[in-house]
This record gives structure tokens, sequence and C-alpha cells, in this order.
């Protein structure tokens, strides 16, 4: 699974795709179903056969990050922004004019804190990754850990379509600050700033 | 759906909870399956027939938050504690002895940023709402939104099986401070403190 040609990497975006897509949908309806317990118990037979035939080959662990043989980065399995992770909504990042980075995206019912509203701690989640993007940007894409984060919340967000974005402050060494907020179409919901730092590793 | 009595709250939990269960096995399976084109598209089709079973009875929007008749709340689709929510890892949170929340957990291949280690946004997620928790215990269950928090990453998280707690440091009017941290087996890796306040509507 390393050093991929584009090729590759294509066929196997074409495999797990939409997979993926389909988990995405199954979440959400698995959360607003009122199917009686005939139909719900018949619906987890077919999950669990799924499941079984999936994990009949598998990674012994988390899928990490591959790379393509031109160095680009697959991670797929991430969190946030993983084409293979049913969780992540998913967020596509874009690079923001005047540096930095921006994505709109979608969040459901699986995203839910208050009745109706995107969790705070999702708002977290999301802010950390674009923030972290805008960071590594700035790196010519070398990674950058999280070092300090702070959420400011101006009112709750409603679940539907948002929009993100972060851009660099100043760099300080290993230091990277950041700034970016969390928005929906009546304006920003949530402030986010954050310091991001070179792991040892990947400092020159 | 509301003023349930403690039958029908049990009776409804023996039907989706198990349902939970099976999707976020199948969300595992998702990100880690290597099986071949043909199997993935025999799961999607067994994945696709059990989304549209249940989707043909739905909610029209998230599953917002139901009472039973004795005044408990049923937060079933959170994205952090939810019982129908495959999102959720779950979490289940604990008084801590001399006040305060806590809850051990296990977090997999869903949660991953760096590899094989805890998307630091996750951590963010996670000990919003612990905190928040912790803010709402000391208000008589009244709800409380988050106003700041800040996080401080000591380290990075390994996946696997993880500790939170939280706790009130002290309360100004509408306002609760509270603190608290993430930690695995060798010790402390992400730091956060909070501020949540009381919504206009649940203030006396």
């Amino acid at each position: 699974m390393e050093n991929l040609g584009a090729e590759d990497v294509e066929r196997l975006r074409a495999i797990y795709e939409p997979l993926t897509v389909a988990v995405r949908e199954l979440v959400d309806a698995t959360i607003r179903t009122e199917a009686d317990a005939e139909a719900v118990a018949t619906a987890r037979a077919e999950i669990e056969a799924a499941t079984a035939r999936l994990r009949s080959r598998q990674l012994d662990g988390p899928f990490g990050v591959r790379f393509g043989s031109d160095g680009s980065q697959m991670p797929w399995g991430n969190a946030v922004i993983g084409l293979r992770n049913p969780l992540a909504p998913p967020v596509s990042l874009r690079p923001l004019p005047g540096g930095g980075r921006q994505a709109d995206f979608h969040l459901g019912a699986a995203y839910e804190g208050p009745p109706g509203h995107v969790h705070g701690g999702v708002a977290a989640l999301i802010l950390d990754h674009v923030l972290g993007e805008a960071a590594c940007a700035s790196a010519f894409d070398k990674p950058r850990l999280t070092g300090t984060i702070t959420l400011r919340y101006r009112r709750i967000t409603r679940l539907g379509d948002l929009h993100a974005e972060a851009a660099i402050v100043r760099t300080e060494g290993v230091k990277t600050f950041t700034a970016g907020h969390l928005s929906d179409a009546d304006g920003i919901t949530v402030e986010a700033e954050g310091v991001f730092i070179a792991p040892r590793w990947a400092r020159d």
C-alpha cells in the first residue's frame, strides 16, 4: 500500500469511496429510523453480514497515512477528511485566497449536540483540523501537531451547510500561529486560534 | 416519543442500541478492510438494503433530545454520548469522587489523526463534552453551552483505552468554569479548561 502510482490510487478510491459514502448514509439512517423491531433486526443482520465480509481481509490496526509514489499523502482514515472514514463529514479543504485553507461542508444528524444544532465539540474537531492544515501549508506541507487551541462560541450553530476557514497569523521558530472560524449562512458562530508545532522528527 | 415511561425507554433501547453497536463495528471494518472490489460491492449492496429498510420510516430531522416521564433526558443522537449515534465512541459518564465527571472509553481506527494516534480535534470533541457535563452537574442538570474552551496538548495520544475527567473550578453568575484532562496508561496527554454559560431560557 506504499508508493502507489496515480492509477493505483484512483483504482483504490473507486473501490472504497462509494463504500464509505454508503456507510455515512447508514449512520444517518441509524440515528433517525423509527422502523419497528422486526425491520431493525433484519437491517442489523444485513449490516453484520457486510461487516464480516469486509473483515475477511483487513489491516491489523488503524489505516494510518499511505503515500503515493509522487510523495502525495493519502490520509484516508482521518477522522475529519478521510475518504475511507464514515465519521468524517468529510471536510474537503481548498486554498483560501491570500493564504490559508477553507472548506464548505454539510453536518447532519450525526453531529448533533443541542437539539438541531452542532455539538460544540464537533465545531472544535473541525476547526482544529482546518487551523492545523493552514499551519502545515505554511511549512510546505510538513506536518504540524496541535500545541494549544482556543475556541470562542459566539452562538450555537445550526446543523446544515457550513463553512470553515483559517490562515496563519505569524510564525516563531517551530511554532505557527493560526486563526479561523466556523460560520453558517448568518455569519460566524465559532472563532478559533491555535499554536501548531513541528514535531522533532520533521524539523530541519 | 415524549414522556415515555421507564418500560418504553427500555423497550426502545433494546431495539436500537444493538443496531448502533453493529454500525460502529461496520464503521471500523470500512476503514480497515482490504477486501477486493467484488466483496466490497456485495457489502455495499447489503448496506444500502439496510439503509433503505431503516429509512422506510424515519424522523424528518435529527434526533434531538427526548424526555422520559420522570424528566430524565434521552440525548440518544448526541455525537459523544448518544446510544443511537454510531459516531459516538460512546463516552459513558459517571461521577468523579469529590465532584465532576469522568469516563473510560476506547478509541479505535475511526478516531485517527496522526498515524496510530487520536486526532487532536477528537480529543477536543470529547473534552468539550466532559467539561460541559461537569458544568451541568453543578447546576442540578440545567443545560450549559460552551462559551470558551482552551486545550493544551502535552503529547499525542495513542489510540486505545483512554480516560477523561473534569470538575468545576469556580462559578460566577451564569458562568461555570471547569477544567479537566484526557489521559492514557502513561498519564495526561491533553489538558482543557472551559467556561460554560447558562442559556437565557434556562436562567432562573
